[in-house]
């Protein structure tokens, strides 16, 4: 039974591709103990190894180097400014999705020719920001905002560079809340549609259509979808230089899958590979917004077990961090490993449920897990980098974690833990 | 075509019982036409009937005022302060599951004997701050738990008032999530292991078993679960005191459902009607929860639409609160009833799916309602009161909706809106 959890390799593995690992039975991220921080910081914690970021940032930026692509990282999947800054330091974009996302990009001060801005609903209010910013285009998705960004443009004495959002009607394999490329979805315009706009282009004065964007969901392990709606893409293109229409981007957003358990989703080399060669004729300027990616298994929950409860059918360890703190599990019915940060020798324990303390069974982090702790432990949910905090909440009235940043054996924390103060402080 | 939506009535109407009604076309609440909230105080916003919450403790107080019970309203439901201070003035207490809902309850001087604490994961400084409050009692759910409160007791030489949550293992008929009595539920404890802590009581020195307490899950419509339940629970009182253990307290907790689409809930007094008779011959203080139930239709989401966005197989109305402001339809793939807030005369509009702008597919409102709305104008949805702003997070780094409370034509902002600073004020 040397594996006992999948994910979280005995030394740091090329594989998995992230720094958090066990050295003499304790979890490390990098080279700093889990427990240390848990100790030092309190829990729910979150902890982001930045070593991890910086190598799959790069891992991306390798496999595609040929054609030198935008890489905007996906602010949503965490947006903590410390994050980032280490994306910008590398040379990286940044893909926003709202005016508070764009407020983020501004006080890292990410340079506004590296910004994408995507969305099914931008305010007026958001896009005269971005427009003021002068960020580097909007990726569209109804005629109607093209409309409004249009008429924006023109109150301001500004145009706009847009790339329309292309939903090529293609099932990704992913849970249905992430599938964002079937025509059933807000998302995107189905071909003719996108093909009308283009050619109607010159009723938009001040919007210069200069690519295509798509995004087909998140967690995609394979790339037949990617496939299939490139050659869609593909098509496309051709077509609208039959028409004597130039573009210059192509955004094939994010969705590529990470290791949760036991997947086996692509590298990004292997993608690359497949993509490119569809990719390259087309001589458009290559866009990717990769999220979960990066950061998805640069960072881990760290929750402290408060009580063990051995119920005839079951038993539930009960930690301090809840579905409020990460609620993926919850939401998307999403897996993720979850180990003991001190390692325990002998068989695995009881299957069990690991449960926290908010009052409502949807309140779980993973089920049937044979995990052995008792109480006072600290155990570690891994891949817990994407999707975690940035969704979290104060249900229950609990104040939300702290995150810190782990580099090397340095810590910083990047976000303070919110306190009971803090929960009140808008009330009136 | 007189009643396309389900749920609001032309006039107030005392069966749904809740002021949200159109007059003149428009919709108000009480007295106060929602429009202008909408442009007073910008969208999302939640806007509160305080005569509505009133109302429904009142109807809670009178069913069953043969027996004085003490309602406890479930804070989690809606914390905002203003509300807990509406039920403060009604003589009410507070049900809280947490240390920030305990800071709530000091923060609007709730009566510590007013007030009942449950939570499957108390930690050792949230018992000690309810302690040191001197609260009524702590509803506990484990062995460990017990201990534990125990022990802290000890430390700060106090006795604690304590009811065992009994589990009675029954099938409420409401979603996986909000079930909290069946027996592979995290919740509450057995027949077997709740008479053995009884039997063994003394065993905790500085702990006053004295009373049993129940809750099976949320919005739940009919009585049958609550009878079956309290059967079990009736057994088990008079088993006790056949062991000389006489208790005093009877906590039924809370689980009324609501209207939100078709449902024909209980009323509070037919709920009394069939309860009481149970409840009765055991001679105890009866303790009651209701969260949903008081402020559920006490509340509605205002939003604005920002686009219309027409495809071959279905029309998006794009507004601007999504699932960051209101989870419960992902969730819980909850039904909210959405209406405009300005009628439109002639047949119903194309049916409609009403997201969000959140990227993703779970960002939506509502889905397939023939809603006649066009850019620009308001919508509502209505039974928004409880685990609506409660469980709302800043996904999309999208600063969180204002609340506020309207008491006939008189309105009052009881939660500030957030802005982008507020987004990264703990980030370092």
């Amino acid at each position: 039974d040397k594996k006992p959890n999948p994910g979280v390799p005995e030394r740091n593995n090329q594989k998995n591709m992230h720094y958090f690992a066990f050295k003499r039975n304790t979890l490390y991220c990098e080279n700093t103990r889990i427990k240390k921080l848990a100790e030092g910081f309190g829990t729910p914690l979150y902890v982001y190894s930045e070593r991890t970021i910086r190598e799959h940032y790069n891992k991306i930026k390798k496999a595609f180097k040929e054609v030198k692509p935008l890489i905007c990282y996906s602010v949503k999947a965490n947006s903590n400014l410390s994050i980032l800054k280490i994306i910008k330091s590398l040379g990286g974009g940044l893909d926003i999705v709202s005016g508070g996302e764009l407020y983020r990009a501004k006080a890292v001060k990410c340079r506004p020719e590296k910004i994408v801005y995507a969305s099914v609903g931008k305010s007026e209010a958001e896009i005269k920001d971005a427009l003021k910013y002068g960020i580097l285009m909007f990726n569209v998705e109804s005629a109607a905002e093209l409309e409004r960004i249009n008429s924006a443009c023109i109150k301001m004495k500004k145009k706009a560079k847009v790339s329309l959002r292309f939903n090529p009607d293609v099932e990704p394999g992913t849970h249905t809340y992430i599938t964002t490329g079937k025509k059933e979805t807000k998302f995107g315009l189905d071909e003719g549609s996108l093909k009308k706009i283009f050619l109607e282009s010159k009723r938009y004065k001040s919007i210069v259509l200069c690519g295509i964007h798509i995004h087909i969901g998140s967690q995609i392990t394979t790339s037949h979808p990617f496939l299939k709606a490139l050659k869609k893409v593909s098509g496309i293109v051709k077509y609208l230089r039959t028409k004597n229409i130039a573009i210059d981007y192509l955004n094939i957003g994010g969705g590529l899958g990470i290791v949760y358990g036991e997947e086996k989703p692509q590298t990004a080399a292997d993608f690359a590979k497949k993509v490119l060669p569809l990719i390259k004729p087309l001589s458009l300027k290559l866009i990717i917004e990769p999220g979960r990616f990066i950061v998805g298994n640069a960072g881990v929950l760290v929750a402290k077990v408060l009580y063990i409860k051995d119920t005839k059918s079951k038993r539930f360890i009960i930690v301090d961090a809840a579905m409020n703190d990460l609620i993926r599990p919850s939401l998307y019915d999403a897996y993720h490993t979850i180990v003991g940060v001190d390692k325990v020798k002998g068989p695995p324990g009881r299957s069990s449920d690991i449960v926290g303390p908010v009052c409502e069974s949807g309140d779980f982090l993973g089920k049937d897990r044979p995990l052995k702790v008792k109480e006072g432990d600290y155990i570690a949910v891994l891949g817990a980098g994407a999707y975690g905090f940035s969704m979290s909440s104060n249900y229950n009235s609990r104040p939300r974690p702290a995150e810190v940043l782990v580099k090397n054996n340095k810590t910083t924390l990047v976000r303070k833990r919110e306190n009971y103060k803090d929960l009140i402080e808008k009330e009136v």
